[in-house]
């Protein structure tokens, strides 16, 4: 591959400017580490038009340009192309950079951007769920025929690197089941609900901070959790599970009165995710529980998260990402980059 | 190197024996998943004699003839060398596992043994703390210039895998400091005081369970704690750090009133380990400190160990071990012999 590596963004909401910001601010650094120099040289978006030039296109503009909700189509030397997909086989990348919306039914549009990327001949890194679930095991066949990379580390728990742990730190292991707090979302609700807050007046609030969506039923539901539960089940514990194959509760249920009983216990609510293996099966489970201050999960606030492994060597490895931000993702990405390139 | 690779044990008490029996239990594993296997070619003990066969040793007789306290001579093909440097030297292994206790003044005689299988051309794995602080840059320089690795994943926070992951799932990532609990036998103490013992009560019975040693003061007054804060600032900051330049105190002011008083309010006292990075110097710290139920480190009890990284590009990373004991430790000197063969 040609150094300076060229990059093409698909996706370029918060996420994806987080990740263009990461690269602007540590631009030097890499070089000076790793004499590793990039171009962009294609961003698709939802919003922002799109834009393409071989030759390398201004990131510092194209951010600019989307902060002020313009769009990114003067920066484009040629007229851009139709959709993602054909700016994906026009921008002659080496990497592509996928951060458009989970889509938890099917994966989509991610999942064809990857593999169009992979069929490119391109690297495919994303911090999309959804084609993690949809399609491990196609894309990763796909990327091996092509000599390319899937990675995904962002995915689940952001930027906390809870897959690379299980290649070289956890070589020769094996996950028997794992227990934590995987949706940032309902874990704010339940702690507001805790301050007095009704379910419905937390959504709002979390309306207007941005952690909640407009329809809040992906969280509330339990689904998002479910999606990372089955994301985790499939990739490190080699079993493909859908999230409608996971035993799901989500918080609708909780109330006021739960919440305010627990917490005269000393107790919390929380969204308990967990998996374990049983002969020949996983059981999976996503379900509010009460736990108490000596548990691990009683001080997984915020939007914090937290996800404990059980291991044949290891009895309990827990990992906690404490207050991530759009930053904290694209750091995942900018870490899948550099392990595809090998630089340590 | 040739397959089945040859492996020298240095020390063969609780880790040593611990590591004997991982590596029987996981023999069919790691053929079948690396298509490695091994042999052991020379043991060299503290208080069980030495053995040695270039074309290899029954481990489970080994580990048999320990466990009742007898000597390993009778094994030994040719009588064998008179001390562990002679027998590194002549045992014609590919890797040596260094598990003898730690001198934290000196490093000794680790440092030495762990010197002289990298001179021999061997691959060196530790479980020891001394040799990291007191030779971590020499041992390193002299690993690179014979084409060997120098590994040491057990030396702080026993298998978690606190060292790797700064190698790959952290990579480009700046380490800006970190705090937690790191000595476990303090953990303990501090707990059974919890619990209405005193200090020298609980001390005692730590003696009982093999969890305090006969002089305490190694724990107790914060030099072992001292010891893993000036690993992880040596290897993981890049800033080579003496125990003795931790601003260190134990745990011998802390009163069963101090206690109480904690307890009555919903706190505990831990003793805290931290560093941080400021400007042209690295802060450090070990000390005894109160912490809430909203702290992820009142929940670390028993002999589990925490550390929260702090990174410039995630808030807050924080590792949980929880419930190790000396497999616990096995596995990360299996673990680093993996990566040293790059079996992932």
């Amino acid at each position: 591959m040609p150094n300076p590596y060229r990059l093409c963004l698909v996706g370029f909401g918060n996420v994806g400017q987080a990740f263009a910001r990461l690269l602007l601010k540590k631009e030097t650094e890499l070089k000076e580490k790793y004499d590793l120099s990039f171009t962009v040289t294609g961003i698709s978006t939802g919003s922002h038009g799109s834009a393409i030039n071989p030759a390398g296109l201004d990131l510092a503009q194209a951010l600019d340009l989307a902060e002020r909700g313009g769009s990114l189509e003067p920066l484009s030397k040629t007229p851009p192309p139709k959709d993602s997909l054909a700016l994906i086989e026009a921008c002659q990348a080496d990497f592509m950079f996928e951060t458009t919306p989970v889509n938890p039914q099917t994966g989509q549009p991610a999942l064809n951007h990857i593999a169009k990327a992979l069929e490119m001949g391109l690297h495919a890194v994303t911090a999309n769920k959804g084609p993690v679930v949809h399609g491990y095991r196609q894309l990763t066949k796909l990327a091996k025929e092509k000599g390319k990379r899937f990675l995904f580390e962002s995915a689940v728990m952001d930027g906390a690197p809870v897959f690379a742990l299980f290649r070289e730190p956890l070589v020769g292991a094996n996950l028997l089941g794992f227990h934590g707090i995987l949706n940032s979302c309902t874990n704010l609700l339940l702690e507001l609900m805790e301050q007095g807050q009704t379910l419905d007046e937390a959504v709002d609030y979390g309306r207007s901070i941005g952690i909640t969506e407009t329809d809040p039923s992906n969280d509330i539901d339990g689904w998002d959790a479910s999606i990372k539960v089955a994301a985790l089940v499939t990739v490190l514990m080699g079993t493909p599970l859908t999230p409608q194959q996971v035993n799901r509760t989500g918080i609708r249920g909780v109330t006021s009165g739960m919440i305010a009983e627990a917490k005269a216990a000393g107790e919390r609510w929380k969204l308990v995710c967990s998996a374990e293996r049983q002969e020949d099966r996983i059981v999976t489970r996503v379900a509010p529980q009460r736990v108490g201050p000596d548990s691990p999960l009683y001080s997984v606030n915020g939007t914090s998260s937290y996800c404990q492994f059980e291991l044949d060597v290891l009895p309990g490895l827990g990992i906690l990402e404490s207050d991530p931000g759009p930053e904290t993702t694209a750091y995942g990405l900018l870490a899948d980059m550099l392990n595809i390139l090998e630089v340590v």
